[in-house]
């Protein structure tokens, strides 16, 4: 498996285009709708925030995708259409005036709004842009579909892999954006992802779910659980492999690239998060179970304390042990031990629960990097997990102090 | 009832002090030990963190207070005695080294800590300034004792209130602080209580731990449970009421007075969170249950983005939404209220779970105020609860970018 260019266009028969509209109305160069389309019909998928307020275009999404079949994802940014009058409305209209341009059912389009909540969608202003968003369609595409659909995040999401099954080369390419209120649960803020492998409905969305509870589910910023969580993957079968109806080995294939995919795309959404200026990792060892090593770990990149210290490069490991005993764990923190990893160096900080004396000067050093490890084992098992996070700083609360207005 | 001046000394028979002894090393001039005898022996109740990790102090404490009495409250700020090298037996030897100043026993000390974790205890710093500690104690050194237990704090906090059982004057008195990881989980960061009531030990468990449930437990500062929450409550009799041995009329006075000292103990905690400048009450009213209306309500007052929003004074109701439908809580959005309340007005901002059109001068003057009130209607019940927080700021950040060193 390798990484390649091409974002959401590196799999076979995937367009996309971005432009701008405005509905995002601050920055008026800034594309704010995105449509991805693929050549032909595709299986697909999705997960969503579990967040009990959903946003309208999950719901319309959700039904729209109740054949296990898509082919068009359409997206704006700028304007979540959560909480907002005609939510469900407009989300339709979205795609039916879409998949009329394209000459398509409107029950092939999967929709997602990511922006302020609470406010009404400027739904004419999308329809109006809609001619011009499909005449840009192109196969080199990504990255401005990438553009549109960011918001706060400083930094463009697109990735793409390649791996062999049945001899031929398939793909998988996904955008995704941050980055704030990211706390995902069953899904992250907004990411799509394509692929030309042949697979399943079924198979396609057991990946899925498996790759999210790996990768974007162990990501947060800042503990706030979205409204409109959305993770979409279509597959067209223009790879021409077998199609993978089982859990056989070209699905382990399969399902290892896009975990790692997904992993790597939910580490640029922790990297990119609002304000931030490290990227924390937070590896826990030597586990009773994988659930224990991942509710400990993500109670770690959680705390704002923890988080805070970071942006301070201050190796205040005693919020490391308190973060991890109030996460509804059970283990010994006399069996403890705690070092901050990075590129600079490794300083042991704790061992057995209790603080080691170490050099100062050192632990700056490490801190001092953009990305930080923090390494807890446990001594009480061989389970592990990592999850991501990334400081706290001045920035991201002058973005939050200030962001609807 | 009423509130009077004199904290933890208004009780009669009850005298504290408060002294620099150099546990704090940055602020000489901070008081860092603090002391609090009663005259006679004292039925005594507790609470503590449900933290995993618990301080030392904490487990000495509970084991003192097994047979249900105490004397003497033993405090130093700078250092939490938590994760740290001989954390018990530090806590024992302050225990001794104040019974044997006192000619007391030390069984009859609660030992407490607050400050910096995984750092040695400096214990002979403390032993040696017991006996001037101890020559200090005054019937007027409330006030002393609650600067000793101070750390990032700003504001001292301290309360009495005075009500009649029997026909006799009843007092209690607190002293409390925050500032920081607070989101207290059966307790609080630290805060003693004095009475000079008559009650059973059982009685003042149970008059405790629930004065907690509805005071402390519904604050938040930034979602950190401390390893050093802990409150205690010493009552020594002597206002001369008949002894309280069951829930009768005298134990609802006695409770509804503590409750109520120990909400505006919990909110002054709030209010002086680490770098806040609001002080933010939500109110969630409408609920089929009180535990509904607690948990959306504490939902609401943890959110990093609300908290960030209150800060910039922006009307963002969105996240408010949002906050809920995380919670847990299953309740139906098309039913929610919003409005924002301050000495400057009421704003309406969200009704049956959309946005209300409304004015954007007025919502900035509402939330200008420093006490600013959420209020929430669900339409479902009619239960209800407030909670309490503060909003995140740059000084926040500042303060705990670099606490430790």
């Amino acid at each position: 498996m390798k990484f390649i260019d091409g974002g959401i266009c590196a799999a076979k028969g995937f367009k996309a285009a971005g432009l701008h509209v405005g509905v995002k109305t601050k920055n008026k160069e800034k594309r704010d709708i995105a449509l991805i389309v693929s050549d032909c019909d595709c299986t697909a998928a999705a997960v969503y925030t579990k967040n009990l307020v959903k946003a309208a275009p999950l719901h319309v999404t959700k039904e729209n995708l109740s054949n296990g079949k898509a082919r068009i994802v359409f997206a704006n940014s700028g304007n979540a259409n959560a909480c907002a009058p005609l939510g469900e409305e407009n989300a339709r209209r979205m795609c039916n005036a879409v998949a009329m341009q394209l000459g398509l059912s409107e029950n092939d389009v999967l929709v997602a709004s990511t922006g302020v909540i609470g406010q009404i969608l400027p739904i004419d202003i999308i329809e109006g842009g809609i001619a011009e968003l499909v005449s840009n369609l192109s196969y080199e595409g990504s990255k401005d579909a990438a553009e549109a659909i960011m918001t706060t995040d400083l930094s463009m999401k697109e990735l793409a892999v390649e791996f062999i099954i049945d001899g031929k080369p398939v793909k998988i390419g996904g955008i995704a954006k941050g980055s704030g209120m990211i706390h995902p649960n069953m899904g992250t803020m907004l990411a799509f992802l394509t692929t030309d492998c042949a697979i399943s409905s079924e198979m396609i969305q057991k990946a899925l779910v498996h790759a999210t509870n790996v990768s974007f589910n162990r990501i947060s910023v800042d503990g706030d659980t979205s409204t409109n969580d959305m993770l979409t993957l279509m597959a067209n079968g223009l790879a021409g492999n077998d199609k993978i109806t089982s859990e056989d080995e070209s699905y382990d294939v399969f399902a290892k690239a896009l975990n790692k995919l997904c992993i790597d795309l939910a580490k640029m959404i922790a990297a990119d998060g609002e304000g931030a200026t490290h990227l924390i990792s937070c590896h826990v060892s030597g586990a009773k179970n994988e659930e224990d090593a991942e509710a400990l770990s993500k109670s770690v990149i959680s705390s704002t304390l923890v988080k805070a210290a970071m942006f301070g490069m201050d190796a205040n490991w005693g919020r490391i042990l308190c973060a991890m005993g109030y996460s509804g764990v059970a283990f010994d923190p006399d069996k403890v031990n705690i070092t901050f990893k990075s590129n600079a160096g490794n300083v042991a900080v704790c061992e057995a629960g209790r603080g080691l004396p170490f050099d100062e000067i050192t632990a700056k050093n490490v801190l001092t990097e953009h990305d930080i490890t923090i390494e807890i084992t446990l001594n009480a098992g061989s389970a592990e997990c990592t999850c991501w996070g990334c400081d706290i700083t001045y920035d991201y609360i002058k973005i939050n102090g200030d962001y609807r207005t």
